[in-house]
């Protein structure tokens, strides 16, 4: 449907998973090109010359332009498939799920991305994604695993006054948050039982076809 | 001109200081409120009232609205008053400056954070914002000052091919990436006088009226 894009992806990872279930929410499909993170493919020349970021996701336009982020590609998808809307209609709604996807990603995503990074034997040096090396700070894997708690306490507080993270409608920010919660899996941490509302909101996502892509 | 809002403000700090150069670059003005970071006056029960987060930037709207972080201020204000514009008009311009904002926010702004709240002993246990308190991580302070100066060399590498970080026009990826430079001379850090890109923009960015708002 999209056959002039090239989508670069990685279909065991958090990151890309954002972008791939944003595709889907869209109704769109592109031609698709797996890197293989961990044989280190993102950090070889030929994936560098794509996305010098050394990260997916990554999209490539049909003029050859490289969009090298969850950022810049939802941005871009909104603009050229505005419907359904993935980041809001009113101003004031777009703020609001601008914020979530805000918390989402620093307070959940990033809190994850510490705890695993900081500590899987495998990510020895490579603490950070990115062409550059960084050593694992143990200490840091074990806030990110208290942060990610505190994120599960902040979404299941949203989401009880909210069906949505973003309010009444399924958005960019429920799309970061459901991957912190399946990524906060890979270390064993879940929503606490007693968080019902979130508990709620992660099955009917779920259970959405762009789950299964 | 905006008197029907309220902008909630902390004058010597960095990361309101983005919202206000925004507001200012804008054209808006808008009724504002200093709160004392200083003395944890963001903690205190009548602000956690207005903005849970317990965090600046953050702006009141005329039906009670609050939005409590840069992202949510800035979609808000471009939706209102789209001109001029500060995130993009074509769908690709939108998509590559949302792209350099996320880097300077997390390469830059994020490496910064870490290096001044993981080492300043006036931000004990408060090594991250928030109602939570988190111990200090000294290699993160170390390692932030490393990020940083990476940040430098990407910033200073993009400015060799285009006049603003977003391509031909000035952005809020600008704004973000120049409350890094200046939030740097904090600590002392500065970009490498080889980096000539780097420094000619930020002089720029620093004559602008915006940045002495």
């Amino acid at each position: 449907m999209m056959d002039d894009h090239i989508f670069y992806d990685c279909a065991t990872a958090p990151s890309p998973r954002r972008a791939r279930i944003f595709i889907a929410e869209k109704g769109l499909e592109v031609p698709t090109i797996q890197i293989d993170l961990r044989s280190g493919e993102q950090l070889g020349e030929a994936f560098r010359a794509v996305n010098p970021r050394c990260t997916v996701p990554a999209l490539k336009l049909p003029d050859g332009t490289v969009l090298g982020d969850n950022a810049s590609i939802a941005r871009y998808l909104e603009e050229i498939r505005p419907k359904p809307a993935l980041m809001g209609i009113t101003p004031v709604e777009k703020a609001r799920i601008a914020e979530w996807n805000a918390i989402a990603e620093f307070d959940g995503l990033l809190a994850m991305a510490e705890t695993v990074r900081n500590s899987l034997k495998g990510m020895k040096g490579r603490a950070l994604t990115g062409p550059k090396n960084y050593d694992q700070i143990p200490a840091l894997a074990e806030r990110g695993r208290a942060r990610v708690a505190h994120f599960f306490e902040t979404a299941d507080r949203r989401l009880n006054e909210a069906p949505y993270l973003g309010g009444d409608h399924y958005s960019i920010a429920d799309i970061t948050a459901f991957v912190v919660v399946e990524f906060a899996a890979w270390v064993k941490l879940s929503p606490d039982e007693s968080q019902s509302a979130l508990i709620e909101w992660h099955q009917a996502l779920a259970a959405r076809p762009s789950a299964k892509v």
